[in-house]
């Protein structure tokens, strides 16, 4: 990946023409030029704290490199801090060195060299976190390694009977699903960063995808894991379901690799589905279109991937389109339906023929029952294909001057709209002009999780206090709200300073136990999950 | 409860003719006399160690008792060993006071009375363990309470919308469903023990239930939870999901009082059944039946309720019938089809009527599609009516000279019949002349769990070194084979000793490290889930 963006370059995301109008209108972001990001040659780079002969005697199971582009590429992952300061050539955070392996022996004898000579180390997959997750913190330590684990790469196994697969950590998704799909398998795990993500990053992030809906989060699909700790091995085999105590797992998916590192993870996976049909709903208000979403999922009747649109994000998506001859066509048909200025939904089922068709026919009877109106394939298809391209877009708005952001949350549906309100009140508090735009993403039986997306034109040279101030607001709003500080981005550095309101300082205590159990000299990703 | 059984007076479960004659033909068990448990007068019961002067003046917030009634009736669960030892009068494990309370705050009054003194605290809620898990041992302390939570049992709050509610731990199963019932709601819990659990009990030690494959497992149901622990409280609001961090709530699931006394749940309740249907099937085999039921899963087409007897279950379970007329025509049935000498299944749906319909048409044609052939309802309701026998039963057996005891796990369905062999094989090893069964009792995508029950005659005198000798031989054989040490007993004192194999030694450490933290004096349920 490109160490200032998302994708390689040649994956460009030029903005419409429409999107351009709707900038200036509504951000006040006039047409300029574009802001280039600062050539990898240009960085000024600080000189690596670690000694070159003590690193030329590291053991044969892992590698070491100091040089620039490793060093640059491990140095942020791609939150839109990270972007900013990557854009701008602001390395002061790049870690004193990559080592990389493509063993659990290598990680162990990196994790023990990073030990014995007081290390910080910042396991590293794909590297796109964007809640300063991979930052190279340095904690207590003077120097910091990123341990890059996208060599550890191999399938372990499957299980085709009890439809289970072990997966080393650093395999891609991606990988990962071509693996599975020449044995007619699938994890069905599709976040937005699926191109780049690792397997490891997912369950060490406890990462929900668009589909987790149908499929189910990271947490429901880990059966099993290995880690690899300072202090010894955490290794739990799979088991369908158990009494024997606390769950372990639940302690090791979502620790961020601040305990250690996850080798491999033993996941649940599904055929490979034969059909996926993906159609679009029109709701008269967000308000609406919620409440027959929360009755489709407490029938057991929800379609594998749910998204509903609140009114400006539905507006924007339409206008970002180009509001062609198509989009007006829709426009004229929901107007005449009584949903004008509504709200689109997406749904999607996946499986074999006779399951879509039967899951299909139960979810629309019920939309239509509660206010949906059916708009067909075309959104369906047109979201589909757009389904990984929101990091390519923020790139290119970045490069026009716009500040950007997402993040997520979670509650009861009974508290759904109290916290949709307060966290759009604290946005625009706190960033003036702007938009803020919000999709329910997930279902559960007690509730939803929210995602916001929001726009504001950057203030330029301040872009990280202008973000500070928004992310502070909204992360105040919802834990105020009674909401989670995160539904799928994990906790990382950013959200760390709010995890202590959310679990409480005994259970905070009880992290920090587990983590001095199993880190008693605090190497593993300090500042990460639990604060310096 | 009466202290040396199951259930109160006059819920006496006398065998049939036919098991009788079983007992003496399959196990050598003559007819002879009953064996009575000791009176309750008549029990030799140790002086409490505690000093009178001093429980005089406790807190207000919470009650002691030090007479005979309430210190037998905490002495232990239900466990086969700890029913051996009550009917014989042996009452060395007494507590040396019972205290209880109304009240969370009275809770904390009393763990804080408990860490002042060095007065190590077991919580007892329906006193249903079958793994020692209420016993008072007193680890490293002199004297040891009983915490009983029966009377902390309101319903907090009921929340229609996201269709959760709030219960207090002493809350009986019952008393919550008829509170739950009179909303239309139901939690949908009901282990064998339901009658007289309370659900902080469940919460407690990570229960499953007779329906979990349909409606969850506790641990699937429960949102958010209160603890109480020595070092302060733990406050985990409900969430639909987050990903924010390691999942404490799984780290206070299962903890068995270890931690802390969880003093309330928020669970996920559904709308109450409209309608329900059992029905019985049969297999020619129980590999047949079995790999009938992994389809089924598979597929997303189990029913609520999935038992499937091994032929020695089915044999048993037809044979202490009483092999009537009815019997006996079945019997002609299925030899007329070819499935003589074959296995039982149960399957239950419930929920609406549409629902049950739509998804018993799915179950049944997948069943026969699998070898399966329909007995109709009345093997269903024989099982419905008999649900919450098991433990009725047991006692009359025990009064026969009857050694009987049942044990459960779990593991991927690959490697389900190895477990299943190397159980039958140690069980009959261990015991010589008896009788095992077996069936599966819950499904999962991924495995099964099974349940197992062994007779054989007891050895007048030696009957909990019989038990222990069977129940190492059949622990060891599930470890070998891959299966959790218990699939919804919970671990208590009895699995205690095998957890480490399981958890790893790191997981070990782990979990000491989060009670170091909770309850640093280590006055939480000492011997409980880790060992002594």
């Amino acid at each position: 990946m490109r160490f200032w963006g998302w994708g390689e370059d040649g994956h460009d995301a030029p903005l419409p023409e429409a999107a351009e109008d709707l900038l200036e209108r509504e951000l006040d972001v006039p047409p300029g030029p574009r802001r280039e990001p600062v050539a990898l040659g240009d960085i000024d780079l600080p000189e690596s704290r670690l000694d070159a002969e003590d690193l030329a005697s590291v053991a044969e199971s892992f590698s070491v490199r100091t040089d620039r582009e490793a060093r640059v590429l491990h140095a942020a992952g791609k939150a839109y801090p990270d972007l900013v300061r990557m854009r701008s050539g602001d390395l002061a955070s790049a870690p004193d060195a990559v080592l990389s392996t493509t063993s659990s022996e290598g990680v162990k004898d990196a994790l023990a060299w990073c030990s014995s000579r007081g290390v910080a180390c910042v396991p590293f997959g794909g590297g796109t976190s964007v809640v300063g997750g991979v930052e190279p913190l340095r904690g207590s330590f003077s120097s910091v390694v990123s341990l890059d684990l996208r060599g550890l790469n191999r399938l372990v196994g499957v299980d085709e009977r009890s439809l289970t697969v072990e997966a080393e950590s650093g395999l891609l998704l991606p990988e990962l699903e071509q693996q599975l799909g020449a044995r007619g398998l699938t994890l069905g795990h599709f976040p937005q960063s699926y191109e780049y993500a690792t397997i490891g990053g997912c369950v060490a992030a406890r990462s929900a995808c668009q589909a987790s809906t149908g499929y189910g989060r990271i947490d429901e699909l880990v059966l099993g894991l290995k880690m690899a700790s300072p202090s010894g091995d955490v290794d739990l085999a799979a088991m369908p379901a158990s009494a024997a105590g606390p769950d372990l797992r639940e302690l090791v998916v979502g620790s961020e690799g601040a305990f250690g590192v996850i080798t491999s993870s033993l996941l649940r996976v599904r055929p490979r589905p034969q059909e996926t049909r993906y159609e679009g709903f029109a709701f008269g208000s967000f308000g609406e279109g919620a409440e027959a979403l929360r009755i489709l999922e407490q029938a057991g009747a929800a379609p594998d991937v749910a998204r509903l649109s609140d009114e400006d994000e539905t507006r924007m998506s339409f206008a970002m389109a180009g509001g062609g001859a198509k989009a007006r066509a829709a426009g004229l048909y929901l107007r005449a339906r009584g949903v004008a200025g509504g709200c689109l939904a997406i749904c999607g089922w996946e499986g074999d023929p006779e399951s879509v068709a039967r899951r299909r026919g139960r979810t629309i009877a019920l939309l239509k029952a509660n206010g949906g109106v059916a708009l067909g394939q075309a959104p369906g298809r047109a979201w589909v294909k757009g389904r990984y391209h929101g990091p390519y877009l923020r790139d290119e708005l970045l490069a026009r001057g716009v500040f950007v952001e997402t993040l997520e949350t979670a509650t009861q549906w009974s508290g759904l709209f109290t916290l949709y309100n307060a966290v759009g009140r604290a946005l625009r508090d706190a960033l003036g002009q702007c938009v803020v735009m919000c999709h329910i993403s997930h279902l559960y039986p007690s509730g939803a999780s929210l995602y916001f997306t929001f726009l504001a034109r950057a203030r330029d040279g301040e872009e990280l206090d202008q973000w500070r101030a928004a992310k502070h607001a909204a992360s105040e709003a919802i834990l105020a709200s009674g909401g989670t500080i995160t539904h799928h981005h994990a906790v990382g550095k950013d959200h760390a300073e709010y995890l202590p309101r959310e679990a409480g300082e005994r259970g905070i205590a009880a992290l920090r136990a587990v983590k001095a159990e199993l880190d008693p000299a605090g190497i593993m990703n300090p500042g990460k999950v639990l604060q310096l």
